[in-house]
């Protein structure tokens, strides 16, 4: 044996010993559960005893859709959401800049809002030239829809000297015809392609250290979907610094790769490298292919079946007609890949269930375990449908933290009754892993089940709950973020539960989920966390 | 879409779709399920459509144990079971001789049991003698512990002249010291050398006809020991046989093969040779390795830990000591098998546990699925060690329409109370797969499903019923021959319940097993068996 954990109460999530003390583990594998006294007596002299305490442990939690490259860029930037004015703005991009700084070191932030400072007016060049002039400094608005940039940045982009016309973006300008430094949606494309992208043992880096960020969370396994992190075609990169991270044992958690892939040219590329799902490298795995069929409820792209009851001038946009992403789905379905389609809206859902529908039909595969992510904008009858389908679902319950303060707005009450309805996928049996879509939320899976489990705003105690009746119960909500994200990556028989024959992946927490109140589940800290037997975070 | 059954009551056994009225198939695999409108508006030109008449059905079933080439042997002999004389005996047989029978062509009966006849008295040479002087005859008793030739067979076996000795079987001599005919225990063998093994195409027609019977009784997948049912190393004549059967398109049901190779030196021969658990060839699948820890309760050659109540001379033969059986679970373990071991008595099973325990201790694997076939004489202490290593439970509840009369004068009382005990296994969630042990039973699952639900004799139902208190629910017995047979065979994703994305593989039932009163399910009759979306068999 190399590790005993004993002195737990372990919530195993496995129905034949659902409840235990301790855990024996070899070779990252557990080899017997049971009571301290039993488990204990199976200890070598070379065995390592770790007491947990008599705390509360489960399976690993699995984050089930979030962007791991994406998170570790923006953790570089420097963090402006608790800013009150623009000025502690710019005295925390000052405390930020590093001495080593250059000209061609970019300074950036994330996360202002200008409607929480004392005086709400978005920023301008002149407001970050007082950062520095000779860095260049972009900060992106907490909705990532608009950066602002200083007057060095304007002129390493070029933008002093023209002003682009775009179809989808604004480089704003001020009366002189000159920009002032805000660029808004695609325009802010301009800085990141003059980014570039990072050497592959910075991405490493950058990827350990996310990966350790999210171990401190309890979570020991993900999937993330980080082709387009860059400018460019960057596949070969990110799977290569997975492979690599791997081959060097440095990568702590199991990672399921959505593979984003938008055209039939991008997966062909893919599927001629002999890449397909479950292509297998140690804690790396190639997961589905991912497509994108809308946009964002918040930017009233999520594409609707009927217009936005806030804007009746746009049912937001699909990514794809229906004909395309048939094409795209069958490619991949008849290739061997699973395939996870991001819907936010009903009318990317019924698309994308349309063609899910035609293609099993036609071609039909032994359990492709093909998905939807977010699946937020939902009615009863495509409930059905994707119930039809045994289609998974990959769900965001912490989305309900910011979104219901706009699901209404945007869609209407009716409609927004029915929305986020977790609990109409779970009294169908439906599949529901649980995600956070990281960095749109905090990678934390307490507060997301909090949110599933109350529809309460973990970060607002007077918020009233959304939609109580739609919410999960614990044991459910639990299932979804440990045994069910395991079933939606294929790994049901190796993970997800805490089992003899499945690997060791297992938190500890401060708190009994099952047995205190709803309302103290956001209080729960993660205190250790342990993947294939090896304690990769405890608190110190 | 190539069929669609629709008119029909199906209980698919899949929670999300629970019960449905028509299925859709498209290359055997379950496109839609859903309602007769929907699914048959999926309906073109070219599909079949099967009306049910409004039957109910189910997955097709699965039996988890059983043997199908011995199955099959025994079917070209003259059936004995209902004689009630020996004059009806020498008459059934002399009507089963061929009129282009010769010396050399053995006539073969089995089945009878002088206890019911009008005078209970053992036949013997003379007896056989008056069915032919010419054809050797052999009639095998329903125990199939003792054998009866007639003076042909004695005069070819070579036992006119000398009668041997043999440690563990008997040729009956008169008190002249001459044969009488009567062949116990492994004298038998001296009539199964002889009759050697047959050539590939009688054994692949064999096998054909035995599928087709199993069909009939709506199975449509099996686990099969078949690897010693002929004299001789006969391994690679089975495999090759099944084989052929696939590539001749002739297999009609699906066949994972467990494998009997008793000694190290034929499990090494059998790894060389590059077979293993999960090895494929279209429905034919190399299963586990399959061990013998002991014999049967009726010959008091199950391997118990006191010895037997009705002789206390006897406790039972194990068929490996403790440190054998360890090395061969381990060999075969760590080779990436599969291992199901029979086990009859309590201390066979205790010894199986042991050394799971330990080989699984020592060399940890993902999910082996490991376990125990039959596990009959039990205590909840046992029953509680196969829980922990989550081992699988091969049952046989059909056996308790024999075994009822014996089991209490094997064991005691107080043993005979928690053996048998299917209850003890479901309340713990323990995987258990319903089996037929054919031909020791018939294969039919009917029967045996009346057995798990009722405990009663299905053939008497006068018997009162064998401990209600250990019996299944009607759900759970169909679960464990249906989903939980497809879980012992690592084929859960595949078959096993109707759902989208599995293979059709369902049988249509005269009676709603789930609705009519227990005492009417051993009436049911299957009336059509599907197989890849096939019909393999329907009444007429």
């Amino acid at each position: 044996m190399d590790t005993i954990f004993y002195n737990g109460r372990f919530k195993t999530m496995d129905k034949i010993n659902p409840e235990i003390e301790a855990v024996a583990v070899k070779n990252g594998i557990i080899t017997r559960t049971g009571k301290d006294e039993e488990i204990l007596a199976l200890a070598k002299a070379h065995t390592k005893k770790i007491d947990l305490g008599g705390r509360f442990a489960l399976p690993g939690f699995s984050d089930s859709h979030l962007h791991l490259i994406y998170y570790a860029n923006t953790k570089r930037k420097v963090e402006l959401s608790q800013a009150k004015s623009i000025e502690e703005v710019v005295d925390l991009c000052k405390a930020g800049i590093q001495e080593e700084d250059q000209g061609d070191e970019w300074l950036l932030g994330c996360g202002w809002n200008q409607d929480d400072w004392n005086v709400p007016v978005f920023p301008t060049r002149a407001d970050l030239d007082k950062v520095s002039e000779d860095i260049p400094v972009a900060i992106t608005r907490t909705c990532y829809h608009a950066t602002v940039v200083n007057s060095k940045a304007l002129e390493v982009l070029g933008l002093e000297k023209d002003i682009p016309i775009l179809s989808n973006g604004i480089v704003e300008v001020d009366k002189h015809g000159k920009a002032n430094g805000i660029l808004r949606e695609s325009a802010q494309n301009i800085i990141w392609n003059r980014m570039g992208v990072p050497d592959i043992e910075d991405l490493k880096d950058r990827i350990e250290d996310a990966c350790l960020d999210a171990a401190s969370k309890g979570i020991t396994a993900i999937q993330t979907d980080d082709f387009e992190t860059f400018t460019g075609d960057t596949m070969d990169l990110v799977i290569r610094a997975y492979k690599e991270l791997v081959s060097e044992e440095r990568l702590p958690i199991r990672i399921y790769q959505q593979c984003l892939l938008r055209t039939p040219e991008k997966l062909q590329g893919f599927l001629d490298k002999g890449y397909k799902t479950g292509y297998e490298f140690g804690f790396y795995k190639i997961g589905p292919l991912k497509l994108l069929n809308d946009g964002s409820l918040g930017a009233r792209t999520a594409h609707l079946r009927k217009p936005y009851w806030d804007d009746p001038s746009t049912s937001g946009v699909p990514l794809y007609d229906q004909e395309k992403l048939t094409e795209m789905i069958k490619m991949g379905h008849e290739n061997g890949m699973q395939i996870a389609i991001h819907c936010i809206g009903d009318a990317a859902i019924e698309m994308a269930v349309n063609s899910f529908e035609k293609v099993m039909l036609e071609s039909p595969r032994i359990d492709p375990r093909h998905g939807i992510v977010h699946c937020q904008i939902t009615d009863l009858d495509l409930i059905e449908r994707i119930k039809k389908l045994n289609l998974l679902i990959y769900a965001q319950p912490i989305f309900i933290r910011a979104d219901r303060q706009i699901i209404n707005q945007r869609v209407g009450t009716e409609l927004g009754n029915t929305s986020y309805n977790w609990r109409a996928y779970a009294d169908r049996n439906i599949h529901i892993s649980g995600g956070s879509d990281c960095p749109v939320e905090k990678f934390d899976s307490i507060p997301n089940i909090y949110c599933a489990v109350t529809g309460k705003n973990p970060e607002n105690d007077s918020d009233p709950p959304w939609h109580p009746e739609n919410c999960l119960t614990v044991d459910e909500t639990i299932k979804s973020f440990t045994a069910e994200g395991a079933y939606a990556a294929f790994q049901e028989n190796e993970r997800g539960t805490i089992s003899v024959g499945k690997y060791a992946d297992m938190v500890v927490l401060s708190g009994d989920i099952y047995r205190i109140p709803e309302s103290q589940i956001k209080n729960i800290q993660v205190e250790m966390t342990i993947v294939n037997g090896e304690i990769k975070y405890s608190v110190s």
